[in-house]
């Protein structure tokens, strides 16, 4: 049995494999954040059996619930910023000595899209005053190097997301690849309620956007993060929902469409901002200006 | 029987009752546009029997039935636009000696629902150049007097669109009052493809903001006109399309999503300015510049 | 004597006056921010006499001097959020029980124009969740009432900013009436570095959009209180700070033209946050959630 | 003498150098359009005795004054998109059978800087349908194939233009790369009234962005086609043209500013309008559809 229908997040299938105890090669653990409170659970695929299995490549996956991530807050969710630099750091435990490009993927015009371009709007970039200052001066003390796109989808730009990366990659040459991405969830439960970060990358056919060519360590040449958020939902998963298996087929049309909530808007500014402010702090550590 | 499925497009119920017969009190009228050779149909809604039956007030609704609108042009739709001026006069004979209000309703930070603000944002307002300059001066030769709000959704400005309407009417006085919005259909097949244009105004509990007070001439204390396209479907008509009358409950959270096709943003940018073209030309009909 | 040159900052026009020692009916009084640091001067118009010398209305104006208050900052100038507070007091003791309006006004699509636009867009609104859920109950536990609208400018609605704000406050009717807007400096120095609270509203011709008819206590029926904030200089005030009296005329074409820093779009940004910031802790004082 | 103002047109920098008849190595041609009536000059740069006294590449720069481009038209300017057909045919005769890529640059958050950005939006992208459906089928026919980014600025990228057009250009071998990009002026009478289209691509400095880097065949390994409107004056400028040479120094933070005029949102939009129509018909020249 392989995962059937259409998720991004890899908890989700692990989760139906678990069920039925089948689950070979890929190992789950949970585990509470100390400060947040946050449940985070990390799916380790460690080899091809579980790669095939859950239809994601191997390495880590590791997926906060965050109930409250799709609530307004006075503060700006910090404890879940604060949460997402501490798993980060099992990717990488320093940050600030790179040169990172952060890529905002997705559709700024479409909302439920837009998570990767609003994150990218409210980075602290900097790699052109390192160019022009230098490190560690009067202008760019405590400040990490960081550069930024959001390079469009492809029914505005003709090019796969892929293409525009690796040119960039290669034009620019970071240490480390950061992309941001809308995912899309199976269950209605996770949406907006989810972060994944993995050191995978983006695989192809996945989020909003359907890219057909992944964005990963082999394509890029330099090591990929990617964090995203499920905010939409296919409309083949939803149905699944509510009727179990017994569904045959669901309209050709249906399938161009998508399931979001009516103030999706409102939730991925939000959201934007736990994400930006966790690379900002990252990044920056000791930096005292930031937008 | 009364429809009790979440659609705002007369026709939609109307059709319903056609296949039983039972309709009363309703008249259906259909023609094909001479010039466009659009498929207009006229529903009539004559009585109260007929306004309980369909679960829409009295007057009139003429749906023009376009599979195209939602493909892109490099005419911009120029004939659509003509037949929607052809229709409209059947409301008004003379837009150019009126002092035309339009509201754009809607919110413009989310795709499917920025049809009203788009709309707004590509007409050519006149008013304050009325007041200045004077009707017919070489300044305003050929134009009529046009204004325009976008007043935004209940979520952002904490006001139902109602008051701010009744407030703008009262102040400024307008001789008609045109309002644009994003519909909720019933069937994937009419999305972004029907153009509904009403004399009876918004009613309460339509359009994707879920409107709680309609807009009609009776509260606003002028002549009401609106021009609606459905772009969303809620998940529980779109559940019913699939599975008739089988389905007992949807998931509570789920019926505060809706659906629509991946690519809105560009459908809703362009069918945006085929209303918008309509307007500009019936407004100022031998107007040279516009916007 | 009267001021002839163009700002809308009572200070501006303070300074040039005090200096020949010719201020009649204006009193200045300058105090140090006892947390912030920021320097405020209290500039009251007394009666008629100085209003007519100042060419601004009878009232108090409080301006801020904010050097950093271009400057990105990683805690978005929370102290300058918390002068704005407690210089707000001065004209309204308790926000949290009045029923408050918001009006951001100016262009969205202009950048150093879309300060109240953007403030607006990040106001907590609840005007709604008190008629839903009525005040004090779990939902509403700890926020003020607030309705917020961005009217936008006359170019775009035919529609004097000053009636649909009357239309508004008639419909709804706040307690007090909160306008935000970009202003015009005469001094380069003060450009994005100073913030003027006043009681006395926008006066006619004022900020960037040059409004006709004033929005005041007067004009409202409420009391009103304007937050601005310079943005542009008019190219006459520009040319003057440079060659001083020499200037005889300047191009007419020039006269609708504004001058503006390059990176204006991040300024405006940031600087929004800063006073809708201000206004979220002011109005809602308990609340914990917040957009 | 070599021009000491800023300006990115060559058409005022020849002009300057015409009145006192020293111009050397650059030959000046005085058209009229045939069809739209306007007037066209072409200034070739036939040398680099030439190039250094205009402080410009050697090349071709074919200049339309269009007194009405700033002004709202029904018709969208059709009569100027069609003018620039013919002009950009001088450039290539067969845009249709070329792989086309176009950049548009700037900053789209900022009104007189989001000319490229605009126009990018407006583009009828195909080379994601060239790929999938191949050239000439039944989905693609009379299409071209184009291809569009729109690459941000320095201050959102941390990136130089350059380098991140220099990696596209490498990921997806265009035969042809066209940059849309605001420029700035020194007379106030020729903003946003003349287009310049040159073979010389971006020189380094140019535009309201102060490009570091030149955009031109030798940097990017194709032939480059710069399309520009100037919607900018720099201070520094505008004060020339109205005291000549008296002026000995600006305030240092004036030469960060730029003088725009008060509707510059409207002027971009329409303008952004009447290029992407010229691209669209001159790549697609049998398209029928079109956004």
């Amino acid at each position: 049995m392989s995962c059937q229908f259409r998720t991004d997040l890899a908890i989700e299938t692990a989760e139906i494999f678990q069920e039925s105890n089948e689950l070979q090669g890929v190992r789950i653990n949970k585990t509470i954040g100390k400060i947040s409170g946050i449940e985070v659970t990390r799916v380790t695929v460690e080899n091809e059996i579980g790669a095939q299995q859950l239809g994601k490549s191997i390495g880590e996956y590791i997926t906060l619930d965050v109930p409250e991530l799709d609530q307004s807050d006075l503060n700006y969710h910090r404890e879940i910023s604060q949460e997402i630099i501490e798993q980060l750091r099992l990717f990488a435990q320093n940050f600030y000595d790179k040169d990172i490009l952060v890529a905002g993927l997705g559709n700024r015009k479409m909302a439920p899209d837009a998570l990767g371009p609003m994150v990218v709007d409210n980075l602290f970039v900097t790699r052109h005053m390192m160019d022009y200052y230098g490190k560690e001066t009067s202008m760019t003390k405590g400040m990490g190097c960081v550069s930024a796109l959001a390079p469009g989808v492809m029914a505005q730009t003709g090019i796969e997301t892929q293409e525009i990366l690796k040119g960039a990659v290669k034009a620019i040459h970071p240490d480390l690849l950061i992309v941001i991405d809308a995912l899309a969830a199976r269950s209605v439960h996770r949406l907006n309620k989810t972060i994944q970060l993995t050191n995978t990358g983006i695989a192809p056919g996945a989020g909003v956007g359907n890219r057909r060519h992944g964005i990963d360590e082999q394509s890029m040449g330099v090591p990929v993060i990617a964090i995203g958020i499920p905010t939409v939902i296919d409309i083949a998963s939803i149905v699944n929902d509510i009727f179990g298996d017994q569904i045959a087929s669901v309209d050709v049309e249906m399938m161009n469409m998508f399931v979001t909530p009516k103030n999706i808007d409102e939730i991925v500014v939000q959201m934007s901002y736990t994400i930006s402010e966790a690379l900002n702090r990252i990044c920056h550590p000791m930096g005292t200006s930031c937008i």
